[in-house]
């Protein structure tokens, strides 16, 4: 796929992504050793997100830390579109995230855009499928371990109340001809989906709005959110508010050939309630970065940069980070051959699997506790 | 002013309106006698805004009285824009509403869109004004005489997690280029407006989602706003619901040449919270159809048709309809002068102030009966 034919909208992912070029066109700052080095100070220990650059891009991160350091709290914002199963890409970001609220003591709102998701991609889900998924996600989202009474999911229909009256601020200082450019909406597309940025950009500012002064805010995402925070970033001085802080992580390959994952193709992702020989038969089926012949493989090595099977370690399942460039040495030099090395990680991602899936049924118990009303917020 | 340069959208009305050709243009039906022999065979009596074809326009009126005849209830929907003082002009299809509501002993939801006015024309009003606006427009509505229990005033913003649940639905089915179409947007237009008619569209199937079945709805209001209901009679099969019936009001002139009336120009309109001297005043200076001198009017008479004084007496201040028909023949044969007429204008403008003033004093302590919650509608 040439690299032209690459495209990366909050809707879109596909081609080979050259995420250093992407932080040139996007306009995001790299994240350097120095900001490494200013976060190890902090935290103690970098996340293996940070040490692998599996985040790798941002926007007035060092800010963040600055206020930080002068004894200011900033809160998280994330969310996800509940259109589907959770696979372990969607955990990603999320179990970074983690890493921040626990090491920041940071509350985090997580927002679960529902309405998107009955309004695009036309024709949209019915409600109920929308509303199947969002709990479904939730459970998903309470098992990645986040902090009970620090983390609020906001559903976007259930505090559409809230919501809206936050987003109509923001909508005043957007225009359509804004959300065509920045989103590739056309004239046919419905007019929810042309509103909905405005719906996106408000867990940016809703904490600074209840709280009645100004409260930094950092929103680790997918690279492919980045227009959303733009266009918030560029409203935020206009309502009185700070433009919120972002840090940016890269796509966790598919186990198909074209690298993407979808919940419609089941194959092509491990989710989160696969059962263990579901797992373990998309691991041992996936496409990875070895060759044709165990002979070839054997002379010429195999390419991990490409392979889903290397990136599932890389991203989520080899902790120590000496195993992990061991096993890519391994796969480069030919020793490690992909059968081999698919049995290997379909033990780690059993495992994971079985961890996951204990929390996300004690999940089921608590999910009033995480989910938030329009009630939670403070009316006049 | 050249009949083409009549323009008529939800937020201006130009030019000198040809009632009639409204109808061709907008495709309705007019008010019939046999329609009006259908609703006194019902009511009992016509309501002088009937008769005197102040609302003059419809559709599907047939089909609303064939369904009350089978015994079946149907509930009215209107609403308002707080963001201004409340002018005779708006109580004009108020106080219709009111026979209506009375007649037919109908539920009323009367929506007052807060979240447009912030939203439109640019650059909006402050939240803070349209909510005042709010509060002082919802007290004329309920000293209108509106029954307490059977009337609920709905803010958008107050009731943004209902509305906003049901405007998806609608916004799923409106493209961007049909509200450009319909409304005159640009792409500069913001995103909030874009999706407002959205909004605007709710109440008439809110009554359907919370009864469970489809209730049908009429939708009394000015001509002008016959572009959101057109949108919201193409979508309503779409989502499952009953096309909104409508009855379409004239305007009642403004005090000044140009025939519109502005908050924004105090002279244009007498407001409800004008004391008696302003009114009276307003009412002195105003614009007539009134020859230049008294020697011409004696002569040529003059013309009640373009004259606001006598169009107060027709549209709200003289219910016998002979004597209105009296005064507008003294006014062409030059019989009644324009400062006399004023004068009488002025005592029976001065007597509606009093008694909507006093009615508007005891509407304070009820506010809370009327202005609904989200909480007022049933969740799931």
């Amino acid at each position: 796929m040439t690299e032209d034919r690459v495209v990366i909208t909050p809707w879109q992912v596909t081609g080979k992504i050259d995420y250093e070029k992407l932080i040139e066109q996007f306009g995001t700052e790299p994240i350097t050793e120095e900001l490494l080095g200013r976060i190890t100070k902090i935290t103690g220990e970098l996340h293996l997100q940070l040490r692998r650059r599996i985040f790798f891009s941002h926007r007035d991160l060092n800010w963040i830390l600055d206020t930080y350091e002068r004894g200011e709290r900033f809160y998280l914002y994330t969310g996800r579109g509940p259109s589907g199963p959770t696979h372990i890409g969607h955990m990603i970001p999320w179990i970074f995230t983690k890493y921040l609220q626990d090491k920041f003591n940071a509350k985090l709102y997580f927002q679960l855009t529902d309405d998107e998701k009955s309004l695009w991609p036309p024709p949209g889900l019915a409600i109920d499928e929308v509303r199947h998924w969002t709990r479904e996600n939730a459970l998903d989202i309470i098992a990645t371990g986040f902090q009970k009474g620090k983390t609020l999911l906001v559903a976007d229909t259930m505090c559409a109340r809230t919501l809206y009256n936050i987003a109509i601020e923001v909508a005043k200082h957007v225009t359509y001809s804004t959300v065509k450019a920045i989103f590739g909406l056309e004239d046919n597309s419905n007019i929810g989906i042309a509103f909905f940025p405005a719906m996106q950009a408000v867990p940016a500012f809703i904490e600074s709005r209840f709280a009645g002064r100004n409260v930094p805010c950092l929103i680790p995402a997918a690279i492919d959110q980045d227009p959303y925070w733009r266009m918030t970033r560029d409203v935020a001085p206009k309502i009185g508010f700070l433009k919120p802080a972002q840090i940016h992580s890269r796509f966790l390959p598919g186990l198909l050939a074209d690298g993407k994952m979808s919940a419609s193709i089941p194959e092509s992702a491990v989710f989160t309630t696969d059962d263990a020989s579901t797992a373990e038969r998309k691991i041992m089926n996936s496409f990875t970065g070895g060759r044709v012949t165990v002979e070839e493989q054997r002379r010429l090595g195999g390419d991990a940069e490409i392979c889903p099977i290397f990136q599932y370690e890389y991203f989520l399942l080899e902790p120590d980070d000496s195993k992990a460039e061991d096993i890519r040495q391994r796969c480069l030099r030919g020793e490690l051959l992909c059968g081999e090395h698919k049995a290997a990680v379909a033990e780690k991602v059993k495992a994971f699997l079985r961890e996951h899936q204990e929390r996300r049924e004690r999940a089921k118990g608590c999910l009033d506790e995480f989910m938030v009303k329009d009630e939670y917020f403070t009316h006049e």
